[in-house]
Formats: C-alpha cells, sequence, structure tokens
C-alpha cells in the first residue's frame, strides 16, 4: 500500500504541490466555520446568534470561492494530465485527484440561481414544516413541499445519473458517492423481508426482556462522568477532542486532532446518554483515525455518511448492545451508581438495551425496527421523485408502509410523515445512510471477529483495542482512497448484503425473545 | 448628540455605505478569530494547537489584506473629501473616518520586513525569556531584549513622534492613542509622591486589617456559582456572554452581544476569584455597553487600553472594595457558604479585600502598590528608549527603584525584571494603561457619585444600576467619539489628574490602617 508522506509532496511535482496548498487553506476555513458551528450548538450565549450567522455566511462563501477558484482548477487539470500521479488509481495522488475532480465537478455543476433557490426553499420548507408539525397539519407543509421537489427534480437533471438510472441517484451522491436507488433496493428488498419475519416472531413472543434498567433515575453528574468513562475506554483520545452536551448530539470539529462530540442526558433513562455517547464516540474514532498527514485533502477525509454511520452503529450497536460488553459494564455500572442500580440483574440490563418494540418516531426506534423506519422513507422518496407518489397523497401512503411493515396505525401527522425535519431542508437521499451504515457495520464486524475470534472475550474485560486498530487499518486510515461498496469488498471480500446484519439481529434477539 | 441609525447608512452617500461595509466584513472575520482564540485558551484540546495556529494566522492574513485593501483606501479617501460627512467632528461618520484614517496609516507605515521581523524577535524573545526565568539568569534574556529595542527603536522611526516628543511616545500609541511619555510623566509623577507618603503611614501603622478572609477554603463550584451571582447583579447580560474559567483572566468576544470572559478558582482565596471576576466583569460591561448597530467601526468599538482598564477598575476597585459593596456581598457570603464564613466578621471581609502589602510581584499586588509597580516599568522602558538605559544595567535599575518606592530588597531577576512577559513580545508603551486606567477610574467614579449621590447606598442594596447606567450613557455608547483623554475632560470636566485616585486610596486606606 502506497502512502504519501510529508516529505513526499515535497519530491512529487510542483503543481501537485499548489493543488495540495490550495486545498489546504480552503480545508483551514472549512475547520474554522465548523468550530463556530460548534460553538453556536454548545455553548453560544442567544445573543450571538444574529451575528454568528454573518460570520458563518462570510466564511462560507471564502469556503466556496477558494473551492471553485481558477487556481484550484488550473493546478487541478495539470495534475490530471500528469500520468505519474494518476498510474496508480489507489495511490494517495491518484486518489486525491480524483476525488477532488468529483467534488469541483459537481460544485460547479448548479447555476447560482438553483443554489439561491435551495436555500431559499430550504429556509422556507423548514419553517412551515414546524409549523405544520406543532398544529399537526401536513397541508401547511405541503405547498413548501411540492415546490422543494420541483426544485430537487430539476436540480437532480443539472448533476445527471447514470443510464437506466433515475432522479433520486442525482441526489444521493451527495451524501453516498456511487450510489444508486436501484442498488439501494437491491440490498433493502431482502432485509426488509427478513426483517419483517424476525419481528413478527418477537412481536408474537411469550417472552421479552426487563424495561426495568430504562426507568431508573440517575443524577446527571453521574451519568457524564460514565459516559466519559466508557468513550475513554472504547479509545476516545480526550487530548484530541471533547465530549460535551447538546439538544441533538452530534460529532463534528476541525481536523482528526480536535473532535468535538456531544451527548444528551435525562435523569431516567442512561441508556438513552449511553447510546448517544457510544454512538457520537464511532463517529469521533472514525475522524481521530484519519490520518494528520493528509489533513485537507481526500486522503484525510471520511468516506461517505453509510461508512461514517457504519462506524458510529459499530460501537452503539455491536460493542454497545453485546453480551459481552455488558459483562464488562454491568459490574462497572454497579461500582459507579452504587445502591441506585444495586437492584438490577445482568439480564436486566443487557435485556434493557436490547428492548424492541415498533413504534412510530424513528429516533427513537430500537436497532431492529430502525432499520424498517429507514426503508418506508428510501421507497417513499424515490416514488416522490419519479412522479408515482403525489405530494397530497403522502400520508396516506406513509401510513399504509406503518401499518404494512410495523403493524402500526399511525395516530396522526406529527407522528407520521411529519415527524423528520430532512425533506424540508431538502435533504433527499439523505435518509437510507442510516441502513446502509448498519449494513455495512454488521458486515464489517463479522470480518473483525473472523480476523479476531476472541474480540468478546476482551470486550468483556473491557478491552477494545483489537477493534479499534482493525478499524484503523482497515478503513479509518484509507481515508476515501476507496469508495463505499468498492472498501466493503477490499475489506470482507463481498459486496454489501443483508446477510451480516440479519445473522447479528436473529442471533441476539431470538435468544432475548425466546423465539 | 448624533447618532447613525441603520437606516441613516442608507440615507448616507454610497462610498461612506461601502467603507462601513467593507470594515463590517474585515470585522466578522475579526471576531472569526477572537472565537477561535478564546476557544484555544478555553476548552480547546492540547492536540488541536498546531492546527489552530494555522487556522488564526490564515484568517489574520486575511483581516490584515481586508484592512489595507485598495477598495478600503479608495472608500476612505473619498469619504475624507466629502464634507458632509465630516464637518462635525463628533459625528459618527467624522469619528470614523477620522479613526478608519488613523489605522489604515498606522497599519501601513510599517515596512513588511519590519513586521516580519518583529515577529520572529517576539516568539524568540518569549522562548528566551521563559528560560531565563525558569533558570533566574537575566544573562539568558537581554541578547533577545538588546535585539528588541533596535527593532522597537526603528520601529518608532517609521511611526514617528510629536514636536519634543521621544520614541516611546510612538509606540505607545497602539494601546493609548495620543499618548506622550511626558504627559504620561505629568500625571504620574505626583501620583507616586503622595502615593509613597500614603504607603509610608500604611506600613508604619499600628493597627491592619484581618487577612482570615483570605485564607479560608471554600469548594471551586459553589465558589463558581457566587461570582456568576455577582456579575450578574453588577448587570453583566448572560444572555449576551459568557463566564469560564482559564489560567489567565481574559474578557474577550467577537461582538457586543457575545462577549467571553474568564476567571480562575482557587481552593483557598475566593477573593482572588471574586476579584478577577468582577475585573473581567467591567472589561465585559463595557463590551456589551457598545452598540450594536456600530459594529465594525470605531463608533462601536472601544476607546484604547486605559479607558477599558478604568472600566475593570471600576467593578473591581471602585465597586468590589468598598465599604458599601460589602454591606450587601458580606450578608451573601454567609448565605451562599455556610459555616465556612460563619465566623468571619464584617471587618474580616471588607477588611480582608483591602490589605495592602508591598510585595515583588505585579499581578498579585494591592490595589494601592499596584501602581508603583507600572510607574517603575514606565520609567525604566522610557529610559531603554531613549538610550539612557543599557539593557545590561537594567536589573540593577529595577532593584533600585523597588528599593527606593516600596522599601523592598528584590531577591532575584526571576522576582524582579523577569517577573513579566510584555517586554519579551516587544511591547513597550503598554504597561502605564493599568495605572492610567485606574486614575480615569477614580475620576470617572468621582464625578459618577457626584451625579448621583445616593449610589454607595444602592450599593449596600446591592443595586448597582445607577452606576451601570452612568457608564452606558457617559462611556459606553460614544464608542470612539472621543479619544481617552478629550473624554475625561467631556465626562468629568477636568483634565485626568492624580488626585481623585489618591482622594479615593486616602479615604479608604487610613481609617482601616488607622493613619
Amino acid at each position: 500500500m502506497s502512502t504519501a508522506t510529508a516529505t513526499e509532496t515535497n519530491t512529487l511535482p510542483a503543481h501537485y504541490g499548489r493543488l495540495l496548498e490550495l486545498a489546504r487553506e480552503t480545508q483551514l476555513i472549512g475547520g474554522c466555520a465548523s468550530m463556530l458551528g460548534w460553538d453556536q450548538e454548545v455553548l453560544m450565549p442567544s445573543g450571538g446568534i444574529a451575528y454568528r450567522g454573518e460570520q458563518l455566511a462570510l466564511l462560507a462563501k471564502m469556503h466556496h470561492e477558494m473551492n471553485t477558484s481558477q487556481a484550484f482548477s488550473d493546478a487541478l487539470a495539470e495534475c490530471e494530465s500528469d500520468s505519474e500521479l494518476t498510474s496508480d488509481p489507489h495511490s494517495p495522488s491518484a486518489v486525491n485527484i480524483r476525488e477532488f475532480r468529483w467534488a469541483f465537478d459537481r460544485r460547479t455543476k448548479l447555476p447560482a440561481s438553483l443554489v439561491e433557490e435551495e436555500a431559499k426553499l430550504s429556509s422556507e420548507g423548514m419553517h412551515a414544516w414546524k409549523e405544520a408539525r406543532a398544529k399537526n397539519d401536513f397541508s401547511m407543509f405541503s405547498p413548501s413541499l411540492r415546490k422543494i421537489i420541483d426544485m430537487l427534480r430539476r436540480k437532480a437533471e443539472c448533476y445527471g445519473w447514470g443510464e437506466g438510472g433515475e432522479p433520486w441517484d442525482a441526489l444521493a451522491e451527495d451524501y453516498e458517492k456511487g450510489c444508486t436507488a436501484e442498488w439501494v433496493a437491491s440490498v433493502f428488498t431482502p432485509l426488509r423481508e427478513r426483517l419483517q419475519g424476525l419481528l413478527d416472531d418477537v412481536m408474537g413472543a411469550a417472552k421479552s426482556p426487563s424495561n426495568a434498567f430504562n426507568e431508573i433515575e440517575l443524577p446527571v453528574e453521574d451519568q457524564k462522568r460514565f459516559v466519559k468513562m466508557v468513550a475513554a475506554q472504547f479509545g476516545f483520545d480526550f487530548d484530541r477532542g471533547r465530549l460535551d452536551e447538546s439538544t441533538h448530539p452530534f460529532c463534528s470539529g476541525s481536523h482528526c486532532n480536535d473532535i468535538r462530540m456531544t451527548t444528551r442526558f435525562h435523569v431516567a433513562n442512561i441508556n438513552d446518554a449511553l447510546g448517544s455517547t457510544m454512538h457520537e464516540t464511532g463517529h469521533g474514532l472514525y475522524e481521530q483515525g484519519l490520518l494528520a498527514k493528509y489533513i485537507g485533502s481526500p486522503m484525510g477525509d471520511s468516506i461517505s455518511l453509510g461508512i461514517h454511520e457504519s462506524q458510529s452503529r459499530m460501537w452503539e450497536n455491536q460493542v454497545g448492545r453485546s453480551e459481552s460488553f455488558w459483562r464488562w459494564c454491568e459490574p462497572k455500572l454497579k461500582e459507579h451508581f452504587g445502591k441506585d442500580v444495586a437492584g438490577l440483574s445482568f439480564d436486566d440490563v443487557y435485556g434493557g438495551a436490547n428492548v424492541v418494540k415498533p413504534d412510530f418516531i424513528r429516533v427513537e426506534a430500537d436497532e431492529a425496527t430502525y432499520n424498517m423506519h429507514i426503508m418506508i422513507r428510501f421507497e417513499l422518496e424515490r416514488a416522490i421523485l419519479s412522479g408515482d407518489l403525489d405530494v397530497d397523497d403522502i400520508p396516506a401512503a406513509w401510513n399504509a408502509k406503518y401499518k404494512e411493515y410495523l403493524g402500526l396505525d399511525v395516530p396522526n401527522d406529527a407522528s407520521g410523515c411529519l415527524q423528520d425535519i430532512h425533506w424540508s431542508m431538502t435533504s433527499m437521499g439523505y435518509f437510507p445512510t442510516y441502513t446502509l451504515g448498519n449494513l455495512y457495520c454488521a458486515q464489517f464486524f463479522e470480518k473483525a471477529v473472523e480476523d479476531h475470534p476472541g474480540m468478546h472475550e476482551e470486550f468483556a474485560r473491557g478491552e477494545f483495542g483489537s477493534l479499534l486498530s482493525w478499524l484503523r487499518g482497515n478503513i479509518h486510515e484509507h481515508g476515501q482512497r476507496y469508495r463505499a461498496a468498492e472498501l466493503c469488498e477490499v475489506v470482507t471480500g463481498k459486496p454489501l448484503s443483508a446477510d451480516p446484519l440479519m445473522r447479528h439481529l436473529e442471533s441476539k434477539l431470538r435468544p432475548l425473545y425466546g423465539v
């Protein structure tokens, strides 16, 4: 495997050095914006909001100008015509040039008028959506959504899509390069069918795990220390990152040596804080695992939202909801919280982290049913963009799918098709990355356990280094050397499939529910 | 009093609107840098330091380019030739144009080579100073200091100074526009003579306040809540600012609606945390009192370091060490800390906040002796720059002055002429702003009490609004309408003098020490 070192850029041609330097300057500004965005979410006083908006708008403008500059374009073209740099398609230079080109073309394909229209519709749309959700009235949102969909179809036309493809493909590229609806459907369909079988069995089971663990109240300050301990145990480096609080947990930062994660706390339900923290820690470990020497270039950047989600789900679900993790964590919990949790058995905490219960709300869903929420949204947005589903028919179609896949009667649109912000902010093609993440995650984890058969015994001792090393070497350190689907084949030897995720869910849930 | 409103800029000529817009963009970038600097001091993980340096360097470069751009220069020149804008010298437009010109000329007077030389010498100097201080060896620092002084003399030549003036004047302008060594000396000399008389009496006194208050240990978390309560009581708006912790307390922010203060805590000595907090709150109240409509222009900016310090010292000393403040604060202290402070009398806390004790270290000095430390530095740096004092003779000259003014035998250079970082980072002309701040502060406060004779009774009830309103109306809201010395005359009707500060110190310390 060839890697560029700090000195390599000195021996490489001047035009490539120029390209990297321009990209690095652009990234410096992007990182400033990211830090100020973090500050805004985490601790900025409310009075700062208007001016912060102006600061971020100016940085975004500068970032865009730098990213689309003639100097950058010229340097990129010069590098592309230099076969020394591109002959080995997986060399750092070839990877960087390939992905710089993809991004540059993408940025320059949209007319400024459309970019402006999207910003305006997004702002209007989120406002209308908030009102509609609060008043539980889809008709208050539908005019905005209709305009958004019309704009998105034109946006898709500007980008274009592959032969035999469809508009959805063009939009999904922003989140998952090279992803098509047809391919997603080919993986999702078997997943849905098998998942439905599992859920039917689980829902019909006579036995179910105790929910007691999710109902105890624990002091927030103690929870903070506990989840921070778990993140550190997983390998998050607090000299190169932080964990703070925000309403909606997220992970950002300006580069691999300064990663900012957030989580949230409720007095009742430490599982929410713990799950959020382990999830964001997965994102954070990925970002900390990118190589500092590649900062500012695709070789130092994460691959896609799906691969990012594979890392967050890895630590949240494959590790954090595993029996072996709880073998280590349950005694720690008792040591830390004392009498408040003394009455909980191992089965209470391990089972409590794995309760399955179909419900209307995606963000509160368990590990298994979560994917149903995503698949419903994917099927709907695909039909919306192709014109097969009219805006006015969304609520009925939504409710029908919730009945069919999860057996639920959606009580109202606020708990139904108005629950997510994504479409209102013009994001279509985004949702599937959540389930793609779960699929990649399960497939990677199966391979990691195959490579390190003793991994679960290590988890039970609180040792997570083997998994982290495996992820570092197989995924993190590659940056964007491979695209998502290719990475999966390189790492696991197989294309992405529903099998590993289903094996994972079946082998865990059937014993817990005695089905 | 004429003020520019948001609409006024629409009715004013286009070239003035352009000037303000360019300045506002420049300020947006400056504010980003300021926020990232705050983040670095307060919470950034250590791993982020190198990249943050790159981010700040790029923002500084952009800021400088915007600040010295041809577009800005052209707009400024056009505005200057428009007599409508400049005819009333205290109108917002005239003030902005005057101070934009001052700053633009100042920035463009130095050759790039000198700017670079200064940055290099500052970095080298601070490094050498740290080593020299740690090893208590002035000779390790003197070669750097010699180079710095040589550079500063050339820098002063580039700036130039007024007739009858001296190099020191040119350098001091960066911190206190229009300030000359001769003028400073004319205020400092009577101050020093009278202060020495007072200190002689105090040091010879048979009676002295109890130091018990400064020795009790109080939980840091409780201290945090307490000092925050005091800052809020003074009027600091926590919806437009924050109070955090850092090793060296400071106040920054990106504009009047987002002010970031820090303080520090020790288990023993809440007076340190309280004093630091009240000091920074004074800076913070000044910044929050600048008018949002003027953000990005001199009308929305503070006047000078001396005036800024007058505000911090106002709340730290005139309020925070006053008998009336402690009439309110002492019961609050008992309510908050309970049994830990139950044994302290009113005299213990009020007296404890006003102990006078000459010592070697400026940053630990009390309200009275602090000024001696400053005057010693001013006299020395003036002599150094004029060539009257050679670098090798600094330690002896330093020690002689400490003996003469404070009666102290300096034990070594680490506790003597190596204690401050300022000269090593090429700052000469900065020190006097601390004592100028104390002088302005006392003179302003005397006038405020004259205008509101019941102010001290209000303090005793925990009411600080009259003072804040007075400061807002007389100082904060004017931005840079007046320069420091002029402001003093406009507000108090008299030029700056040592009398108010001496009256303040005499009337407080003589009763406390029974002299």
